[in-house]
């Protein structure tokens, strides 16, 4: 019998996009279920109206304590900022967390070549590095105009860390810690951001998450032959 | 001189993703003033830390009653879900509204092959259409669990039509109305849908905003070769 839980998250055994409904999750002290592929498999087939939203594809998240179920990763990262109280700010910051969640569903996507809708090669790879760069460049200019610093402050200026920051370790810090070449350019790139995701590895929660995500996944990030072929044409590094 | 009004957008002279931003503006009655390339241009070159807000590609709406900028279409749309009080449910609309604006993005994602990536083929497009109708029936499926019929009510089952409504003609009636393929596959696969475009197309405000579009881009919808290999792959119709 499964455990009661706050949540059920039907996500791949990967990172990737739901490794940010994971972290939101974690933060907020939140209890949930995984749920494995062949639960996800046997949900994608139910007819439409069965389901518990009509949805294309994981993730997908229910809240135990409604019954309401949501996909689609932005989404569920806007239900759970009202839901946990994630995001401390006005109207301001709630839209600019809403812009980050889906500069980050975009950045992972173009990592992914969408979905590996074609595989990277080298070539590919050199034309998107400045692409990527401007995206380091982006997320480190939200931030800095709010303040943030290396060594201290957040992305949208608040007194402790909210939504946008657990977006910010989950993007680079994901990616970071799994890809050596985009940790060097984010240092590089965007120091300030660096430096905020290092200081919310400390966080005890998402240190959690992530010690038990290594366990559980290895070093695997969004996995297939995508991930593979984007291994292949990355630099050597530690990550 | 430019006259005053509520709202700047940038965005390309097209309907595609900046439609969705224009239609909740047109519905509450908002006034706004276009930017074109040559403005969209100059505004992607200028340095990070001065663009209105740090960003990688249009749209970008700029709100004059306060100056706050924003780009993503998505995230545009929640701001203006609480600043034009577009949404009258509680978190679940909310919630639900976001998932709908998140898998349109993803739609009109997929229709133009993640912004011209590839070209349609034949073959492509042959392969894509059980796809397509997935989509429309996960819409249809919304709609008809919240008592949609195609002669009365609304995506979310509220007295009158709100911004998942909004979100639905602009998605299926821009594109059914370009692509009599289009039309014809939601007529058969989500008649209740259908039905909803066609009563909110009398809306006054939503049908001027069409007609309007109409005259400025024709029956261009996104743009570019990317819409050429659509318009070869489609079967010919009176869109």
């Amino acid at each position: 019998m499964r455990v009661e839980r706050d949540f059920e998250l039907y996500y791949w055994p990967l990172p990737f996009r739901g490794q940010f409904i994971r972290a939101a999750l974690a933060f907020a002290g939140k209890s949930w279920n995984e749920h494995d592929e062949g639960e996800i498999a046997a949900l994608m087939q139910m007819a439409l109206e069965d389901q518990p939203v009509p949805f294309m594809g994981p993730p997908l998240l229910v809240d135990n304590e409604t019954g309401f179920a949501l996909s689609q990763m932005p989404a569920i990262m806007v239900y759970l900022a009202e839901r946990l109280a994630l995001v401390h700010g006005g109207a301001r910051d709630r839209a600019l967390t809403v812009k980050l969640v889906n500069d980050a569903n975009d950045i992972i996507d173009e990592l992914t070549l969408d979905g590996g809708r074609q595989m990277w090669t080298e070539d590919r790879w050199a034309s998107f590095i400045p692409r990527l760069v401007k995206w380091m460049r982006i997320w480190e200019a939200v931030g800095t105009s709010n303040g943030l610093e290396a060594g201290k402050g957040f992305m949208l200026g608040t007194a402790k860390p909210d939504l946008a920051d657990i977006v910010t370790v989950t993007l680079w810090g994901t990616t970071a810690s799994r890809f050596g070449a985009i940790a060097a350019m984010l240092a590089q790139y965007a120091p300030a951001t660096m430096g905020l995701v290092q200081r919310l590895r400390a966080h005890p929660a998402l240190a959690r998450l992530e010690a038990r995500s290594v366990k559980r996944y290895g070093h695997a990030y969004c996995g297939g032959e995508i991930e593979k072929s984007l291994r292949a044409v990355l630099p050597a590094g530690d990550g």
